[in-house]
């Protein structure tokens, strides 16, 4: 047995004291102190360094209980800046936010596509570009890009076996490109992972302790959260709920597996039978025309099922059937409190699938005696991986250890418990 | 959002030094502070500490490098001892291990079988108090009694649902009832997580960050590590294997699902699907015999497959299939390293599941493109979880935090890191 132990460094007291200044808004130090356990002096001393370094101000006093009254703390929003950049098939995403988390530029684009992997880069560079122009912030204060993508990553290489319609990703190291593009420090990391992070941070699942954010755009996947912290596994691919076996002889999938969630009832999969129905691939308008992507076919099928077109609504309520008993697994070996569906194919037929995930989990989830398992339609279903990607740059900048997250696969340290 | 953020709590520091220590050996003060990333003060203070409680104790010198001779630190292995007890239906291990986790007495007693929880209690009492005695060691260096049982566990009840053998548990407080007849403290947990906390100290899972201990006696769970600290879930019944759905429109389960792994290929449906082949009843010694147990009639269809019997090894196989593929959700999920087959239904079959898991796992896990998974067998199949069962009792002790575990569900700090 060898190797170092996890160092209790100095930079966690401080990611974990920022966090709580995030979350609570405006709090003194005597409120850290209650919600950090760490002992005054060494909140003295955090908060001494994180004012002279800008990320923290002091904000008038709290009403006085009696005493003296204490000095308010809370971050300097405009201190810090991060982009987050959610690249996929079907588009690219680009977010801007500031240190609190908040989104202050947006912007949407076409998606990779078939184009060359360094043309889509030397656009995303200009993209970047664009977005922290237009919001009129100083370039100086954008610490890096985060960048997330489907599918697993490999340290060596970036994507090491992104889903079909990316395959020609593989193996181009797309986190050095865009980082050479640009100027910016560029973190790599899966978009599952992004969105629950992001849907942490954007408020979306009640401040559980294990949560699961299920993301379903082109496929299926799912970000693990454990205390806030993104749990990211041996290599930063943990959660791959799309390829739970459902049927150890049923089709095969592209992952070389058969019976995976994602062939039996993935967004593919239900757009592939949508069109093997001449009269459902024509009222949803499918017919007749060539498929722009999956996602764009997916949701013409959604709009569809929420219009009441009986064919659609029985595709999609079977494809949840699926996933509910997907999710069951999940809950299963994660323990779950909190199930967010998040991704731009639960935009517009989550309201469908939600109440049958909930339904199953409700029946046969298998420590139901305990607690249940809340299953929650994201706020923020379209963004959450971008606002996820920024958050990363923010935690890692705050954390010095967390640069070689990517490397290590495991948090090394508590930075986004919230209170 | 609120609720206390997690303590930088001092016994931390205390117990991740203790763990190293455990780990190493022996090992000096300037090891301490490289292995563990702690200040020299920091190291000083907390050995110190060790020192005046009798944890640790000053052994000698290392071999000069040039300068000063360090002294060498190392446990005081007969300071402290904990019993752990593995119950189930089909029997009883205790065991008494000491402050570095080396078992310094077993014993092994008939299961709870269907005798009343009261009586069991009263027995269990009774065989802990033979253990201590038996080895003649200071009562008063036994800290406590860790007690795992199969299933999920409740804090207001103990055993929220057990499995069937045990439904006569289901609401008795077992954990009180013991800590009563015995006057020692009892911390309750689940077997399989026992199992895997007891391959990590018995070093059973090389060091890997990730690790899943399955688990089969007479059901088949799992206990999960993240750098070698139990990943217990919202409820401490996390690594629900048995219940991983294969089929969704396939058998009853106990649990209230259908096709979960155990009812599909579980030992008591191996062990039924073998009395219903009357060639193979007889010459695995089932025919014209009442059932013992789940777990005896499963060893001994085990007995049949190891001797070359056809029929016992082919129901063999495909249980192992079965378990290969949700083996490989388990590890698409977790992002797994090392997976290790423990309990006493892998002491005999092991060898025959094995080699069908790491090959599933070779050809199917999905970032199998970035690293393997590998498959290892269990040296202490039969004791890892009453091993297990003493650590968590010597881990709680050590780091105050601890004792909340089982009600908070997620283990709040990590002590057992390895170096």
């Amino acid at each position: 047995m060898s190797g170092p132990a996890r160092p209790t460094s100095h930079a966690s007291s401080k990611a974990a004291v920022l966090d709580v200044i995030r979350a609570a808004g405006t709090i003194s130090r005597v409120g850290l102190i209650t919600a950090t356990g760490l002992t005054g002096a060494t909140i003295s001393t955090v908060v001494r360094g994180l004012i002279e370094d800008g990320l923290v101000v002091e904000t008038g006093r709290a009403e006085s209980t009696g005493g003296k009254r204490r000095v308010l703390l809370q971050l300097d929003h405009s201190s810090r800046y991060a982009v987050g950049v959610h690249l996929d098939h079907a588009g690219i995403t680009y977010v801007l936010t500031n240190l609190g988390g908040s989104v202050v530029g947006r912007i949407s684009r076409p998606g990779a596509g078939a184009a060359k992997p360094a043309d889509v880069v030397a656009r995303m560079a200009g993209e970047v570009a664009a977005l922290v122009g237009s919001v009129g912030i100083d370039r100086e204060r954008v610490l890096g890009i985060g960048l997330v993508s489907p599918g697993p990553l490999s340290a060596a290489t970036g994507m090491a076996l992104p889903p079909p319609t990316m395959r020609q990703w593989s193996d181009f190291p797309v986190d050095a490109a865009l980082g050479q593009a640009t100027g910016l420090p560029v973190l790599l990391d899966n978009d599952a992972t992004a969105a629950a992070l992001g849907e942490h941070w954007s408020g979306g699942v009640d401040n559980a302790a294990t949560v699961a954010a299920i993301y379903m755009g082109t496929g299926i996947g799912s970000g693990l959260l454990v205390n806030g912290i993104a749990y990211r596994g041996a290599s930063g691919n943990a959660g791959e709920v799309g390829h739970i076996c459902l049927d150890p002889d049923g089709p095969q999938c592209w992952c070389g597996a058969r019976g995976c969630l994602e062939a039996l009832a993935g967004p593919a999969a239900v757009v592939a039978e949508a069109r093997s129905d001449r009269a459902l691939a024509k009222t949803s308008g499918l017919a007749g025309r060539r498929t722009r992507s999956v996602a764009a076919d997916f949701a013409a099928v959604s709009r569809a099922a929420r219009k009441g077109e009986a064919a659609a609504v029985a595709l999609l309520e079977r494809s949840a059937r699926y996933l509910a008993v997907a999710t069951r697994t999940l809950a299963n070996i994660m323990d779950l409190e909190v199930v967010v569906l998040t991704g731009p194919s639960f935009a517009i037929a989550g309201a469908i699938y939600a109440p049958i995930l909930q339904e199953e989990l409700d029946r046969a989830f298998f420590s139901r005696a305990n607690h249940a398992v809340r299953v929650r339609l994201s706020a923020s279903a379209a963004t959450a991986s971008a606002i996820g990607a920024a958050a990363m740059v923010l935690q890692s900048e705050l954390v010095p250890l967390h640069h070689g997250l990517r490397l290590q696969g495991i948090e090394p340290e508590p930075v986004a418990r919230v209170t």
